[in-house]
């Protein structure tokens, strides 16, 4: 199940309502031959092709909301139509990966699930790979289990686990969820050692999730039992369900309505270079920069520029200059550009809060 | 005679082989009533209409290159198309200038001549007026005048005219021209009063010109003789000829080729608010700003911002944002999008030279 419903603002101009961060080419290659066919694709596309040695195209459940139902299938031209779920409402990552599983379990009750965002990064892929082979493996077993990532930095725009009793090197018991922390938390937990940061992913058999549904999120129980028999009759009557069970649901997220719940939770941990490419400063650092730190497509002319990062996410040739500047962000597409400083890159949405509020729709 | 036949690299993207400074409206509305009906025209038609008041549209002469004379052309749809002169080679100031008076000549050999170049901007227009007036009446008595501006910061920018014998007040001999001084020579003409700058602006009488013409650049002379055989022939002769005369011509400005060689030469000083317009610092320098000190079409989204320039020449609708930046300027056209520092300016010629380098010559 690959979460592709987002909607973030942190990418505008790029990002918009109808292209969200999860359809931008936003990342850098790694390097690694198997990422290295589609370096350029999106994030989903990535994650996509990520998962292509665990699990055939036709088992690859991809959520997404209605509205993006298009561009998702484009995204993925290799995935077959009955691959996509499209969510009537947004209700957060709870009801989704719960309404998905739903789906897996009508024909397999105890199929394997992966569930993943679809707009994260990560940069050693045979890592990940042996790491869902233990993530898979402890799920088998019948705990859910999650993946954590050892903190390299203290970074406050995380959540964190904090690990429980080690079950053998490399997987703990879940101690307990930890929200974003203050940065001296934030600093403790990286000098401590026994937090990780929090990748969001979830490993798990479909009836042991459902189970857990059932006793902590019980309106959501029964949604998805009223689906399942609306589905049962057909797809029409299906669909019809799924809108009035979805528009009813609360939105909340599978960490806080579900997870934090749980006594028994596995976590497998391993150092596979994951972020969340939060901003554009996390797609700068993570890019790759030219001797002055500037990272551009080969056609812009840099003179005496320095630390920038610049996008041209239009479908137009333009040619783009920049004489003497430091440290900024640049970002085009056909029909916007943005200019900050890299560290400002968390303000994008005083931008798109500016855009809204001089009600400039077709621009987000 | 209006001189529009530059083009300048100092304004790009903006301006380019096929839309030279001139034809850019770069320059910010002055107040003036008289200025105020086309504050967003080019420099070239606002130069031309500033001089209505003078000069009836048949009498207006507009020497361009033959390859701008379409642009030329349609940024002054109130003139005649037998107002336009095309330079077959351009050969700077002084063939063009007294090559349009040899023209005006031909009927009228006293007329009573005004040259004027097109990508300047001035802010007083009533003070403009009453001095082309005085300008005019120094002309009518037999001497070559030109305009000359006190200085008002030490700019090394410009030429300077040293002045010569009060005649009256506000109307001097020429002592000397000087060529673009060093910043100490500069202070020295700014707080010396015995400098003014030089406006490129010349008046005189045809015959008067002609004569001189005659008297230091006989080369010159003897073409423009052989351009009027031709023209008594007809136009196509003279075409003819004029190009064939045009290409063995040494390329020189007036000021070095003539005006330098003179001993009796007039200047009217005023000051007007007169800029030459010489960089996108300046056109910052002379727009009108927000509290914070940026230049910016209403619909940019500031945030923040300081002391920007912000300039979209493009044809096409689109948002511009920037955020936490200053003192840069911005200008996008519809293929091409220039950052730098205000003070870097001067540079964006290295951009250009760096175009060329590569064979970009759609951007030049």
């Amino acid at each position: 199940v690959i979460l592709a419903g987002g909607s973030g603002t942190r990418f505008w101009p790029a990002s918009r309502r109808a292209l969200p961060k999860q359809l931008l080419p936003i990342a850098p290659p790694t390097g690694d031959p198997f990422d290295e066919l589609g370096a350029n694709d999106s994030l989903l596309a990535r994650t996509v092709r990520r998962i292509g040695p665990f699990c055939p195209p036709e088992r690859i459940l991809v959520a997404t909301g209605k509205d993006l139902l298009d561009q998702t299938r484009r995204a993925l031209p290799s995935l077959p139509a009955s691959s996509f779920l499209a969510e009537p409402f947004p209700r957060n990552t709870a009801a989704c990966i719960a309404w998905a599983t739903a789906v897996i379990a009508r024909a397999t009750p105890q199929a394997l699930v992966m569930a993943l965002p679809s707009d994260h990064h990560l940069v050693d892929v045979r890592l990940f790979h042996s790491t869902l082979e233990r993530a898979l493996e402890s799920a088998e077993g019948g705990l859910i289990t999650t993946a954590g990532i050892p903190p390299t930095r203290p970074e406050t725009g995380y959540g964190y686990i904090e690990l429980g009793g080690e079950i053998e090197p490399g997987l703990h018991r879940v101690a307990r969820f930890v929200e974003k922390p203050s940065l001296p938390v934030a600093e403790q937990y990286v000098s401590g050692g026994n937090h990780v940061w929090n990748s969001g992913m979830f490993f798990f058999r479909a009836d042991v999730l459902l189970g857990a549904v059932a006793r902590h999120m019980p309106d959501l129980a029964r949604g998805l039992a009223r689906i399942d028999q609306a589905a049962a009759v057909g797809p029409e009557r299906e669909e019809a369900e799924t809108t009035r069970v979805f528009e009813a649901l609360e939105a909340v997220s599978i960490d806080y309505g579900l997870m934090e719940k749980l006594t028994e939770l596995n976590v497998v941990t391993a150092s596979f270079g994951w972020t969340d490419l939060g901003s554009w400063a996390s797609v700068w650092e993570l890019a790759q920069k030219d001797e002055l730190g500037n990272s551009a497509p080969a056609d812009v002319l840099l003179m005496e520029a320095e630390g920038n990062l610049v996008r041209d996410l239009g479908g137009k040739p333009r040619v783009t200059a920049l004489v003497g500047v430091r440290d900024l962000c640049v970002i085009q597409t056909d029909d916007a550009l943005l200019i900050m400083p890299r560290e400002r890159s968390q303000d994008v949405r005083l931008v798109v809060d500016e855009l809204r509020r001089r009600g400039k729709d077709d621009y987000l």
